[in-house]
């Protein structure tokens, strides 16, 4: 599970410095920095480069919401340059496309703890599944116990075009993969960000895309305009019930310790350790937002 | 397989003792009284302790149908003492909530084996797929080879609480783990019920969701009020067709038993174990319902 | 993946030789002479030992397309001896009915590979995956590693009656048996073959159909009347877009091991054997319809 919830995540191409310098205007829970698809080939290097001053630049005017890098895949020349460079900046978190096998994970896993060894500085992974392989691997990716990884993504564009099939509006031909990642997601105690929605002057069509990305039971969405998160916001928000039931459970879980009681009994149900620590992200979530106390 | 098709189960609170006792005047293939979400944490312990009153009750007054409990879940204080006190009544079986992994069943197949033995009646127990781990495990749990196990259900409302997804009137957010459950059950050549229909005065709507149970394979449909059952077991019976056919099939494994032969060639294709404990079940439920001889 | 594109695959009862000896007046990418569900039971015999005389007229007839034989499940008492017949003669490959585990595919592979030895023709093999027990296994069936498994084809008819469920138009009953078995096989790197349409006179209907399974990644589509084989064509033709990609992408792989180079970056991605593999075939079929040059 991810520090806190991330309702909306905004990319912008590392080679674009004047979009990426724009992150502190925009209301998203979480922000890309993005040296892969966003950024051409010959740009990578010198992107890669300029990422120490960018993220610099970022804290230095405030940037609200998390901030995360997304290298290349791990198959990649790039990767470990990528790794190597993005960790030893002020980011929280990279996010790694294109995951297709735990060995993948291992690796920039493996990169992550390097750097925060060298920084002090704790560092998450968003793993995007964005190929038939990755779909076919989901759950051992979910299960695997990486100590980084704190959600998955799922990438519908990049996964149809592996596929060889074609997208539509209605997303039929994603709803298997689309469900089967938020399922491996959820039953690892991982968060899940929905796919990208492609026609950003379609906000009708985004707001139907999101929907049902949030009744799948998806966390958030990848955005690629800053319009899209101010909808994401709003629709992948928790409601005020579950606000409350997650202040409950967390509070009910603590006595529980305090007495010395292992499994915990809330409201008829027993509590696992992925529903704690969901409800301790939307906790702090809601704090942070002002909603309540913890 | 269940000892007898299924093509309606309607559920009552156990703590409501006036709805349990017009279980008799209803038209449901199965019954099941509800120790679980449907009685209050505070009154478990009094229901429990009512059970054998009501069972026995419900056996004088001629209740027509399976008869089950709804225990809690394994993993609640209340499982232990839920099985041991209903295996000691008259029921057909138990329905397991919120089955997770295999060792769960494992607990609860161990407590209705020390009841037969006591009892000397066979218990059969229906395991309910509804949350993330359950559906990740669910070829498992159908594949375990549990002697008691007869039947999967889909719970479609707790799964989506604990995927934090929404339930919609058209159902996609589920139809994946919808369609997994019952793959998984008829697979492993187990009897499937489809999920519960909450708004009960929309008819149209539950006719519509059974429906398309019906056309994924489920055998029948789990009920929450006595006019739900009625519709089920229109919806879900056996086609004239079918009933045929499974007789036909019955009687060439018995012929080919009798002439010594393992595999059995049966108009065209080969029959394997699951298709004849389906035949069996349907031929059984036909017999019963006076539709012809076996 | 199959030694070219099959966009449309078009079936004939072997009991009926006037149908099948139509095949060469047809435009379908592939033909198979069906001994399975289209060949009665009593029928069988005689249409397996007609089977050389007609392989052998449709050769000299110029049959356009490859050429298969449909054979019987691999549990039923005519499968060994339609493997043998079958791979004397001068096909392209054999379709296997009803596969369910790895084990039904060892034994007809090394039939396969009997043959081969004795003729000195390479044989492939399209597995049908069409029941409960199959669309559970098919993530072992497309990764076993066959030498022989091309492709494989989902079976949306037998695999409904074998789930005792009920097809509609819209398909939602089978959409999650279609997905899993289109991208089990992509994942393996093998041909997609989608489901029979049955209603041969409605044509829009049809065309729908075709289009969700070319949305889903499905390569082509099995026929049962020769103008679906011509709507499979056109729905399922590589766009002159993939067609160049295919090019650029095989060349540039070409070029990489002429430089010993291992890993091939590709126009900001990884290539992996699966997509090399795809775009071969995808090469081959466009120049084999005159489209360009390799």
């Amino acid at each position: 599970m991810l520090s806190r919830p991330i309702r909306s995540l905004l990319f912008a191409p590392a080679n674009r410095g004047e979009l990426v310098e724009k992150f502190p205007r925009y209301h998203a829970d979480a922000f890309a920095i993005d040296l892969e698809d966003g950024t051409t080939e010959s740009d990578k290097p010198a992107a890669r480069s300029d990422l120490p001053r960018m993220v610099a630049l970022l804290r230095d005017r405030g940037v609200k919401g998390q901030l995360f890098v997304r290298i290349n895949q791990s198959r990649s020349p790039h990767a470990d340059a990528d790794v190597v460079v993005a960790g030893g900046t002020a980011i929280d978190g990279i996010m790694m496309p294109k995951l297709r096998a735990v060995a993948d994970l291992q690796r920039v896993s493996e990169g992550l703890s390097r750097s925060e060894d060298r920084t002090g500085r704790a560092l998450q992974l968003i793993g995007i599944v964005e190929t038939a392989a990755g779909v076919v691997n989901v759950e051992a990716l979910a299960g695997s116990g990486d100590v980084h990884l704190g959600a998955l993504a799922f990438g519908a564009e990049d996964f149809i075009t592996d596929m060889g099939g074609q997208r539509t509006a209605e997303g039929l031909e994603v709803l298997y993969a689309r469900s089967r990642v938020v399922l491996a997601a959820r039953a690892a105690g991982l968060a899940a960000l929905d796919q990208v929605f492609v026609s950003i002057r379609d906000d009708d069509a985004f707001r139907r895309d999101a929907a049902i990305g949030r009744q799948l039971g998806y966390d958030g969405k990848m955005c690629v305009v800053p319009h899209q998160a101010v909808m994401a916001n709003e629709i992948f928000s928790p409601s005020a019930d579950e606000i409350e039931r997650s202040r409950r459970l967390v509070r009910a879980c603590k006595a529980a310790r305090a007495e010395g009681r292992g499994a915990i009994d809330f409201e008829g149900g027993m509590v696992d350790e992925p529903i704690l620590r969901r409800a301790e992200a939307v906790v702090r979530w809601a704090v942070e937002q002002g909603i309540g106390t913890e």
